[in-house]
């Protein structure tokens, strides 16, 4: 039986995973495949904590070199994460004619176009399945599933530390610094937890699906970002009696002209399915011209999920090996000769319907004063609410949805309505996706 | 830029559809597939009728073996459906060694065996995609995205029309045959409904995702069908006065030894996403070793959902013949010498939570009476309401909610309590999944 050598670099939670699942699964890998796939070489800086798993005496090494440069290697899994020492490793293997399976959705995000470049020249295979969604099976969806549709949104929860936070929020009544803590403690959240709860791992994860939607580079700095560090379990029982709840959604949008991409909380109606989508799981909503929309849930993260990905990708390459295919899915799904550079929608364009809430003292003439500056922006009022009870002696909530409106025209007003006397704290906007 | 040629059987809904697609986006799919697919022989027994497509002249047929014959056809799309002559013709254009895509359930859930052995035989590529869950790609999720997972169970809502009516049972308070009426008037079901709402459909479905799962044949008479029918809106007002809501699932699992394969209507906890998943839409649940679960939403019907999925196929096809691919996926999942035959397990011995709801006189000690029985055959309840006031002359429904309990057990139980005096209907049954 033809078996595929495979050297790992970065042995930490997913790599271990990695390791662990073609140990206890070899057989029904082999079962599938019709080959074996062999880790022969792991490279970590620490190679002496106990991983769980058992690897043959003297695969172990601390020189990434001896993966890169190994003869036998066919597959380099990178697993560090981050720019550097990654691209730098994840080039030289390339260069060496090393296949590359990688769950780096930062290097990917940022140096995207070097790495399939690259890749392209080489005539080397990359898989990255597990750098979104862990064992959501997006981004072979993308490029595989959809193939003849044109997509025209994308729309996810794709951070499980942000939607546990969220989801824990909404269930009791705990607030964000205590659900943090507690999310920290289960080992949902990192010690530090900025990439995941300012939403930047969000927004590298929706730049590495906007390439492949619509085939276009994507400049990571330019994505509007904001995280939920400034929900407030106030904002949550009020997106409740509206008829929401908030997640943290990562959107990438297409009219056929610029491209809509920004990370942020969002309402959603909750009677939608990604609204139930809670805890730790991810979901990725898929829209197009042909199926209308497509959403596949599942854990974003782990061990074993994420593994299982990077083990799907490992096999996809084997199995090109196997049966002879060259170049057989490009991997920016597009052709390299037709990934054209589509502009970036400016984020005062944007166009929806915006939940408020706003913190004014509790005497007349307010409301009419904050709903005649939004009425001179051009923003009408859908509903509000000021019956809920919450003064912290600086004031009373005052909460709003409005109708469809544009970002620019809330903006502008909320800065009028932010100088008020009668405001006493900086108005909370979060964005309506229905 | 090459060209893949493709002939189509059958030019019905989907068939227009796939022609459709094939012409508004034959620019994205050359695109991304770097060759150009073209329909040239479409044969179907009415050529006249108007499908809102443009086709070529001389392209049209009522003779199939022009399609199957074609010296120049290197794909052949069967989209017919039913056993004969869809099984003919497939078996033919294999031996012709044209590759195959179809959307047949019903076949490949029959001749499964026949149909994968003549493609393996002949060395041609079958794509199947199209026939469970239209654009949800599960397919090629169990094949590729989870080739290295342990799969435990496949549950599913697999039939647009049956999701249809319970969840407009459940919105309004509508009945079984209103809907049923409705539905067939917007064109979600069929005149004569039978296959979609007595659940055969979805055991067509649950059959072919069992084969690929597992990596077993499956004898499609075997499985327990059970459809919608029986469902009433005051079974639908129970539920969700339990917490719960009706869902026709389809479900297949494996616990190592033998498959639990079935089709029936299922109470799901009202907060999963599944629970919410209404109208038109499927979704199916993957669980396994590896990944806890993953669950695929999107349309399961409809000419261009569907036909998305047999362009992706033909898509899939065209990349094995221009990459030089031989063998690739195998087309069951596994390989074709480790498809074993594995056993079915009886439905008398699964186990789990039952609703049961009985109609009953409204009197003293008919509650007592019922439960003696049930206790006697090893069934503890958890809940009763006996609140629900729905007196139609012949008595009170009595609605109850069962710990776990056998199959076995249940059956010999009710069929004591439906002989009571005091019972004046057949008790209905609902299989609780969480």
């Amino acid at each position: 039986m033809k078996s595929i050598k495979v050297g790992l670099i970065g042995f930490g939670t997913i790599g271990s995973g990695v390791v662990k699942i073609l140990q206890d699964n070899q057989n029904i890998i082999k079962d599938r495949l019709g080959a074996s796939v062999d880790v022969i070489k792991i490279a970590d800086l620490d190679i002496t904590t106990d991983r769980g798993v058992n690897v043959k005496p003297g695969i172990l090494t601390t020189d990434a070199d001896e993966v890169l440069d190994h003869p036998e290697v066919d597959v380099v899994i990178e697993l560090i994460g981050g720019y550097e020492p990654a691209r730098s490793f994840i080039l030289k293997a390339i260069k060496n004619k090393k296949h590359i399976v990688t769950a780096n959705k930062a290097l990917l995000a940022k140096h995207g176009e070097e790495v399939f470049t690259a890749a392209g020249k080489n005539n080397v295979g990359i898989g990255f399945e597990a750098s979104v969604g862990g064992a959501i099976p997006i981004i072979r969806s993308i490029k595989e599933a959809f193939v003849a549709n044109r997509i025209q949104a994308i729309e996810g929860i794709m951070n499980g530390t942000a939607n546990y936070i969220l989801s824990k929020m909404s269930d009791g009544d705990h607030d964000f610094d205590t659900v943090l803590k507690e999310a920290q403690d289960k080992g949902y959240a990192e010690a530090d937890p900025t990439f995941d709860i300012e939403g930047i791992d969000s927004a590298h994860k929706i730049a590495v699906l906007t390439r492949l939607a619509y085939g276009t580079p994507v400049n990571f700095d330019d994505i509007y970002v904001q995280g939920i560090s400034g929900i407030s379990t106030l904002d949550i029982k009020c997106a409740h009696e509206f008829g929401y709840r908030i997640k943290l959604l990562a959107i990438s949008k297409f009219d056929g002209k610029a491209i809509d991409v920004r990370v942020h909380p969002a309402m959603i109606p909750e009677d939608k399915p990604m609204a139930n989508v809670n805890g730790v799981l991810n979901a990725i909503m898929v829209c197009d011209d042909l199926m209308e929309e497509n959403i596949l849930v599942g854990h974003g993260a782990g061990s074993l999920p994420t593994g299982s990905a990077v083990v799907a990708d490992v096999v996809e390459i084997a199995r090109n090996m196997i049966s002879g295919a060259q170049d057989r899915v490009p991997s920016q799904s597009f052709q390299e000769s037709n990934v054209q550079s589509i502009p970036l929608k400016d984020m005062s364009e944007i166009e929806g319907e915006y939940f408020l809430r706003f913190w004014v003292q509790d005497k007349p003439g307010v409301l009419s004063h904050i709903s005649g500056i939004l009425g001179n922006h051009d923003i009408s009022i859908e509903s509000v609410i000021q019956r809920i009870k919450d003064d912290n002696g600086q004031g009373v909530p005052l909460v709003m949805m409005t109708h469809d409106a544009r970002e620019k025209n809330i903006q502008a007003a909320l800065k009028e309505i932010n100088a008020m006397e009668e405001v006493s704290e900086q108005t909370v906007l979060i964005r309506v996706e229905k």
